[in-house]
């Protein structure tokens, strides 16, 4: 009976065959063998509480525990075999196990169910996972601190709605940028392994990541912009970069065009994922092992995009001269409002104001420094000529000194700010 | 010049005319009217900031303020006349003060951007939204909690693969749902408000309401299928069914179908803000304006919901023989094979022999707990007439008292963590 | 018994009351209303259908088909009062019929499942939603390539990679977007309402929306960044554009970021109805109700994007020299390969040679133009002084002859093509 | 200069060299390797074409065609060997090009770029798959037609919102289904390889997909419910379910709950591939690389679900006694009214007629079928002894001959109709 069941765990009673391509659609074994180690140490861990509650015997724990031992090598040394009827890594662990020690191995089962089993190596492998990319984006936020540090002369146009806003520093960029990521890997520090819905927390990890390259993909969208010939504010190097078969003089943005399709593709698996569990009856029911394959994809892509994006962000090469060449008088119309609003105009008027001016130097033709004041007296008294002192971009941007701004201090107390963090970081177990 | 631009904000400048379809594409107060009190409440607090940085006298401060009293009362009473050119509650508020106020209200956007006012009052909004939601979340737990306090003597089986598996309590089904639902809440009071991404924590409050909703769409589906004629094991009352226009004995679970349908909505809704979101370059884009409505809809959505849940748990009735005549020996074949592991053999070993004993009685027609043990030893030498004591499901129910497990002792002492737990949350501020 | 009930449909048998806030949840008039003049028209082929089969009388008939009449004038005029009970708008249409003929309005229901007239209705009302948008979608095309026709002298930077590739005609880059919108016009034409699953039809109309505001946001896309202080490409007209509360001098493409951001609006209707639908028993369940608000909310999106993109790509200001400008001899390094190739070489050798040149070019700090014939012949023996004929821009567009190319000929037949084919559209019934 | 860039298409220009880990972020042989075959079929007709146009010359062509034959050679067995290098499917197949045939191979890239021939590898390579996709569809509903003609004499209940409605032919069920796949299956044959955008046709492809999944994942839904030991209407065969490793008795519907598990699975790859799109300026941008993976993996996922559905199908057995057992007179309500409808009553007042009964049974616990004549006639004066020809489910399902019904008639008249279909579509080329 049963004997072409082989080696499954429910041996004992079916009568049929498997068909093929069921058995390859049903097993998990082609990917989840990522999971070996997590469920070797779940395996061990689990055979010390049976022994505890009195279970097995001292001697058999050690004897699962040295077979444990042995499928560990074989796996760390790349020589572990898998063979047909192993459908997942905890059935070819099991099986290994077995043929290494024999009937004690069928101890390991007790009170366990397989999946138990699965949502513990899940946890394990993923608690691994959220520490490594940990690191990963502790690299990138530093590469960018760093840089911000190095960087904090250069000021560049601010822009909103893709116009050119306000002067700022491009440290202040910089500094923006990292704060998704900041707030992110805060964020991720904290996904709590003992969530206790089933696969909760790989849903979590899921949306996790889709948030973090939403928000990579807006920063590399911002890359791409400026590296445009029309923008020309950055050069990224060869590494990140590659040419078109066709046209000899292009440079493509290659890697950050990567980066920034790379949030469709984990949202999707996230997308998915949840719509796979939508409306399912609670407990367990085969659905689940699709989490798997998009938590294993997910990861391998965050922890590719965070690597590159270090790489661009360490490398690029920034065109002071283009950035601050984009700076223009018009940029300062906010300033020229302030600069009424500081002789007593309420803002909204003296907003008006200002706009009556931009449209003023529109007309003529020419800068918004280079009105006259008696054309600027004819939208308000109020104007004299001091107000020549607007038309200074340095001077523009040093006024917004309050946490968060753009002058110098202000920039400098955010690095400090962010060094000392990731300081912290790094000191954490 | 500009005069038909009426009181738009940026007046000065303009001299075309706005499409009127483009004025009702780019107007969102037919939906951010919602946040009239937090905008209040946010241009109150910002003028006192502006007051004690020396932006605005004492005397204007007064002003503006009871200015803003003036237009809480009129949306209090439903008294606020939306005019033509009030495209957001921001500006609908500002042109409503003054008329109030006259000069002094231009004062108050004194170096505040319409974008940071928009994001503070949806954060001062969400805030008191999210209170709601955890208390209707809670009234939802604690109905949860009393009737599985009430109805701790009722077994019914517990599927996996909505297979029988083995006996529970139904007390055990009711808090192994609670846990989607207390770990979600949870979740809910960490929100922060203070995330540093613009959009990022309406975001996570769709995909936080997402989840919720999935893991409600899994509580409706079971008690869906326990409501069908074949399971028989809830009856719900007719406040929560309806009738089919059709076929006259027909009642129909609507109310569990629809919560089970809105767990799609709302990740729809999160869905397309991410996809919204992607590749945006930094900073501000009028395309972030899709957060309101998703949010609104998220929020009314989940506080419908919540209630409605609420309602069925509390009214549906039980139906104590059907649950109980839903058990079967063979579910038991898992005890079978603790009962010979306990006399020593191994439980993958037990495991196929109780699997044996399965095929058994199948194949004779009989229940599992008709075999005779001479039969039984067939499969294994260590049955012996003891095995009798496996057949009864409450002592069945009883072997599994550690925490979390199903026996009344166990459940007894989820329901009191519960209660503290709920306790605790109602005292808090 | 049941008075409470008053006009529910399944009157006869419920004897409970109906909790409030479910009443609600369970109510979709307040939306579904919108489909009033479907459902009297298919109540009226309905009864016609029923006087034929012998199931109602002549007479019967006519009472029927009058008091559909006034129903629908009722409503024409907007005086139609919706009631307490009336659940949607199927239930209020009947209840006023039977108010207005008394019992014979009962015959209606003969053979009718709620269900039944549920999807005729919504087939019958997205067949009339679908023309109307189809009609947008031309008028758009329409202006495309009228617009293409006009300034077909113009050139400008064709790109990929966001990076300046070739010399293009800016009408070739109108046509190809067209092509966008002609295709999902054309396979709009092609829904089938026809289509046997129950709710496959909105799915469809649903996918196709997301696609047709996917493209339109490249499209979008492709103009903010046109219409960017750095390109200054295009200007949009001032009723398309608005200023910032902030920035006197700011005028933002708020109408296309609305456009670009509105695919994902649509895109994840589309995915919360997908996950509905996902594991739903077959036949009726409450939950395809969310149809309804998805495929409205689509309905309208699209609707006014269609409309707004029409003004906004009618209105735009070319500013043809700022594109021309734009064009640089590095952009023919790809016609420089070709010129190799027409002496014999083969294109890869080609390419790596005209690479080099620019190599050169660039190292030199000159245009490709400018580097001598001797320096050239350094790359290779082939070239000689008649290099200088590949320095012209309509030179180079004038090459891409092909159908589909940017040649003026090219570009002249595809418009022709366009016009033509609207011609046939406007036509058809 | 650049050696090390080695065979990398763009060689002439760059001085860098590339990350590694940038270099497998940006290659896609691992996964584009699948579309060999395509690409040298494309090379080939591409040789020609240059050919023709004058642009290599009758020998190169011979050379190259050769040469490319010796290249689906060595894929056809196995002996392909991947170089470092090789970034894509066309980057090696040239490479090896060239080791065979030398410098004529360079012929072959002129005036193609390397976007242009991954758009058309990937239609040909799609065209391929969806042609396979659609034999097994075909086998599909094969088997279920067949399965439906076989035992077209059982009847069962028909559900909506999974109460039992009315009885029904199995086969009634078994063609309903079909319907979904029926349905798809034609548009399947209509997806336009010739669509004019870039990835349309992938896009397109993967909603197609996600419909089709969708659908199956409701076929699933029902024979997982019918699976149950509660309605017991089938029992799969031991080849499409599994046991368990904990519970010796269980035997779980896993190939169902796989089946149904996709939905999500390819509905994710088809949200992520548009997140991707979304707001793309137009033309090639890297970002589009994401349509690969996303086309294999839910081709992959398709061709293995409807192999198993079609397994599934044609092994389950079915249970006559329990599916008719499962019938109950209350299910003939609707008849009773009709019933009444016959004798001249208006459809609603009968239905509020029959729900009267429906109500005096169920107060009197016994079945509608044996409420006496005298208790119906206080419900309606035209019930008369007759009525007893209302209780017999064959009459029931017999009534509905129209098309589509559950008649015997009915019922044959579309297996026929899928018969002959099937039949054509077979004979197609």
């Amino acid at each position: 009976m049963a004997s072409s069941e082989g080696n499954k765990l429910w041996g004992g009673r079916f009568v049929g065959n498997t068909d093929p391509i069921m058995e390859k659609f049903n097993a998990s074994i082609a990917y989840d063998q990522r999971m070996w180690e997590a469920d070797v140490k779940g395996s061990k861990a689990y055979v010390k509480a049976l022994q505890k509650a009195g279970l097995v015997t001292q001697n058999e724990m050690e004897q699962i525990l040295t077979g444990l031992d042995k499928v560990f090598d074989e796996w760390s040394k790349g020589e572990f075999k898998i063979k047909p009827g192993d459908e997942d890594i905890h059935t070819a662990n099991e099986r290994r196990l077995k043929e290494f020690i024999g009937d004690p191995a069928g101890k390991l089962h007790t009170g366990r169910s397989r999946n138990d089993q699965v949502a513990t190596d899940t946890r394990l492998w993923l608690r691994d996972a959220i520490n490594t990319l940990k690191e990963l984006a502790l690299q990138l936020i530093s590469t960018m601190v760093e840089r911000a540090a190095v960087e904090i002369e250069i000021l560049c146009p601010g822009y909103t709605h893709m116009q050119r806003a306000q002067p700022i520093r491009w440290s202040h960029w910089i500094l923006r940028c990292i704060l998704g990521e900041f707030y992110l890997n805060y964020i991720l520090l904290e996904v709590s392994m003992d969530a206790t819905g089933q696969r909760d927390f790989v849903a979590e990890f899921l949306f996790w990541a889709s948030m973090c390259l939403t928000h990579l993909s807006k920063m590399a969208e911002d890359l791409i912009l400026y590296s445009t010939k029309e923008f020309s504010f950055i050069t990224l190097t060869d590494a990140y970069s590659t040419g078109s078969s066709l046209m000899p003089q292009k440079k493509n943005a290659d890697s950050l065009e990567l980066i920034r399709s790379k949030a469709g593709r984990v949202f999707g698996r996230c997308a998915g994922f949840l719509m796979t569990l939508k409306g399912l009856p609670s407990t367990y029911n085969k659905d689940l092992q699709e989490d798997k394959e998009a938590m294993f994809d997910t990861y391998d892509t965050v922890h590719a995009v965070l690597q590159v994006a270090t790489g661009v962000i360490s490398t690029l090469k920034v065109n002071q001269p283009a950035m601050e060449g984009a700076l223009s008088p018009d940029m300062l119309a906010t300033d020229l409002a302030y600069h009424l609003v500081r002789k007593g105009m309420p803002f909204r008027e003296a907003h008006s104001c200002a706009g009556k001016a931009v449209y003023i130097a529109e007309s003529k033709n020419i800068h918004l420094s280079q009105i006259t004041v008696e054309d600027l007296q004819t939208v308000s008294p109020l104007f004299d000529k001091d107000v020549s002192s607007v038309w200074d971009y340095n001077r523009s941007v040093e006024q917004y000194s309050a946490p968060g701004g753009t002058a110098r201090s202000s920039v400098t107390a955010q690095i400090e700010h962010f060094r000392t963090w990731l300081q912290a970081q790094k000191q954490k177990p």
